[in-house]
């Protein structure tokens, strides 16, 4: 029996605050409204920015909330004025949302799309659907939608420019990778950064993101990859990826960024804070190299003021910049991203160490943690 | 009677210590060693970065020295090796060398040489000849070098990389300001920021360097320039040069960032800080848009801890650089800045508001200081 108009009750992980462990519930979930799109999701993935929202640091976040923004799908039912998705596709939402109207898409300088809203707070914008209201109630309240995805439901619905469709045969329980954490990595190598053949490389953290952006640098041609990390354990996945070198800032006697510029003879071409927190972000910036050195920032860390920058280091010619799900424009890439997993031009699968059903959400935030995972793949 | 080979005696302004006058004394002036030239010095002005260096907030700097480094003059003689320069002939001599042999010097990137030796205080990089002696002396002591150019003098003595050969023809008393702050200035939007047509600008210090900033935005065809200066007196060249909108932080009631993103509709595409220090880098950052905008550091204060820089402005697009020099390879690019000043491509002579001789340096550095002159150029 169809679904289509009608409030779907499933299962959900709610926030209901800060600092404390998501609450399996079941969620009211309301028919999309003007294009929008309500998605099964079948695979969610967990990312760092999920663990940031409910970090007491992080002040501006709102609760009760559903985050998850790492998944894939399938559309369940359609809003008036959709028109590039049926039911039945496969799909992989976005907070990322490619409007192809505003100045920004319209700009081949940026994936950035006037419809975020809150460019000051981006993991808290699009916290309600474009009429300001939500599609989430559970016990009688409305719930936050997060960062225009809400993928910790088994449904959820989502703006029809925060979608993209996706090849019929692409395996969600990877591909939902492409959701954010393996683009954000690899894209802020490749379109970002835009990592050079013989350039030497740093890589500053070795989750999710960070081995993403190995595999981007690697594949942009770098020839010295130097992995980062407080936990060696990561080191093994780094180097299967293509790290020439890895280290742990906590066994060496010298601050990190001494040793690279040793390392490389003055610095690296590329930097890339993938950890997040001003002590990363500055070393990221201080390892590169006079001249042409570029530093770029992917991680962000509730409550933090930033990298340390002195006027000389940029005097000499290097730059920082950032990079949001990796500067691609979402509908035009992710379903090419599908295709290029497919082909084998990068691996996701080596990314996922875990697969766990969903009611195990806490343990799979557990790991992450713990630094025992990379991703974990959640199923319903 | 020719001076070749011998010890010159002339006039030149050595800062003993930090915080005081300059003192017109008579010096040594040794002759060339291999590689060196020595020249008369027919015109100097004075840039910003001599007060830095005699601020007592500079702890990195060394006395005696003799300070300058915006300057023209003509070729006494040469020691051994030298090859491009011979007695007679017009040159600018500058702080960015281009040895063409370094590996930044045979990057396209770059216009650092690996001849600056200490890249992490530039302005007292080449306090010595790269024998690491000085060829001043005064009252029997030696005498630091400024910046591989030290103009206070009536003779000086630089590397032959420091130097470029100069049109006959050029007016030193205006191309002795292509030595340092037109083309720091001017190369900033030019090469650094590259500036587009049709762009906004903002540009923050309204001095040498940034209304030459103002001149290169405006040849590279922005549409709309914002200048910003504490000083208002400094608002007519600004508008004469191509400045669309003039600010004084002072006279507004929101922060300065708050007012240029209202006037621009979200931001301006280059921000240029040629005023030097947190508050107009951080403010020069903050008033980009998001996608794309570009910060540019040019200016520098002694003792300063550089911009304030929230991670998520960086995600959301924006980036910051610096420059040195404007980014210019200086042996390759000074002569031909001098040749398009004879093709009237830009003015300089506005930005020379006084000339006065040499023996009155310090009623100079009060002008700059009390903010009453652009330049002031000094002659012999
Ligand atoms: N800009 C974007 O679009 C974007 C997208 C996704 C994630 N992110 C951010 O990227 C960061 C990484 O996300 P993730 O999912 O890979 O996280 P993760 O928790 O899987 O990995 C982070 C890694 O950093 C390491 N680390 C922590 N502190 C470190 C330090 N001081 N030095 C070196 N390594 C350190 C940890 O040991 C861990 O291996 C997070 O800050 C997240 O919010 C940004
Ligand atoms: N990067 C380089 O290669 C390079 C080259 C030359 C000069 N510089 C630096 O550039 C800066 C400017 O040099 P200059 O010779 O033009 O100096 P200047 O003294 O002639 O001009 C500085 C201007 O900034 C204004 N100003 C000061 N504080 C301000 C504020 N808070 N907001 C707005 N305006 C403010 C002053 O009123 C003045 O008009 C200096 O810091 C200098 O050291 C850098
Ligand atoms: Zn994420
Ligand atoms: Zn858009
Ligand atoms: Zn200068
Ligand atoms: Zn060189």
């Amino acid at each position: 029996m169809s679904t289509k108009g009608k409030v779907i009750k499933c299962k959900a992980a709610i926030a209901w605050e800060a600092d404390k462990p998501l609450c399996i519930e079941e969620v009211e979930v309301a028919p999309p409204k003007a294009h929008e799109v309500r998605i099964q999701i079948i695979a969610t993935s967990i990312c760092h920015t999920d663990a940031n929202t409910i970090d007491p640091n992080f002040k501006e976040a709102l609760f009760p909330v559903i985050l998850g923004h790492e998944s894939a799908g399938i559309v369940e039912s359609i809003g008036p004025g959709v028109t590039n998705f049926k039911p039945g596709d496969k799909v992989i939402p976005f907070f990322t949302p490619q409007c192809k109207k505003c100045k920004f898409c319209l700009s081949p300088l940026t994936n950035i799309c006037g419809k975020i809203r809150k460019f000051d707070t981006p993991t808290i914008d699009q916290e309600l659907m474009e009429d300001k209201t939500s599609r989430f109630t559970c016990k009688g309240k409305p719930i936050y939608h997060f960062m225009g995805v809400s993928s910790f439901s088994q449904y959820t619905v989502v703006s029809d420019v925060n979608l993209a469709k996706i090849d019929d045969e692409a395996n969600l329980e990877r591909v939902c990778l492409i959701g954010c954490g393996f683009s954000s990595g690899y894209g802020a190598a490749i379109n970002t950064a835009k990592v050079t053949p013989g350039s030497t490389c740093a890589v500053f953290g070795l989750g999710g993101v960070g081995l993403s952006a190995i595999i981007g640098c690697k594949i942009a041609g770098a020839s010295k990859i130097i992995a980062i990390d407080i936990n060696s354990e990561k080191f093994t996945k780094a180097k299967v990826l293509g790290a020439t070198d890895c280290l742990n800032p906590r066994d060496l006697d010298k601050p990190i960024q001494e040793i690279i510029i040793e390392l490389t003879n003055g610095g690296v071409d590329f930097a890339f804070d993938c950890a997040g927190g001003s002590d990363t972000m500055s070393a990221a910036l201080d390892c590169t190299t006079v001249g042409w050195g570029s530093c770029t920032v992917v991680g962000v860390k509730a409550g933090d003021e930033g990298p340390n920058v002195s006027p000389v280091k940029l005097i000499m010619g290097r730059r920082i910049n950032g990079t949001f799900f990796g500067g691609w424009k979402s509908v035009d890439s992710v379903p090419k991203l599908v295709a290029d997993y497919k082909n084998k031009k990068f691996d996701l699968d080596i990314l996922v160490t875990h697969t766990l059903p969903f009611d195990r959400i806490n343990e799979a935030f557990d790991l992450m943690n713990q630094g025992k995972s990379i991703r974990t793949v959640l199923t319903f």
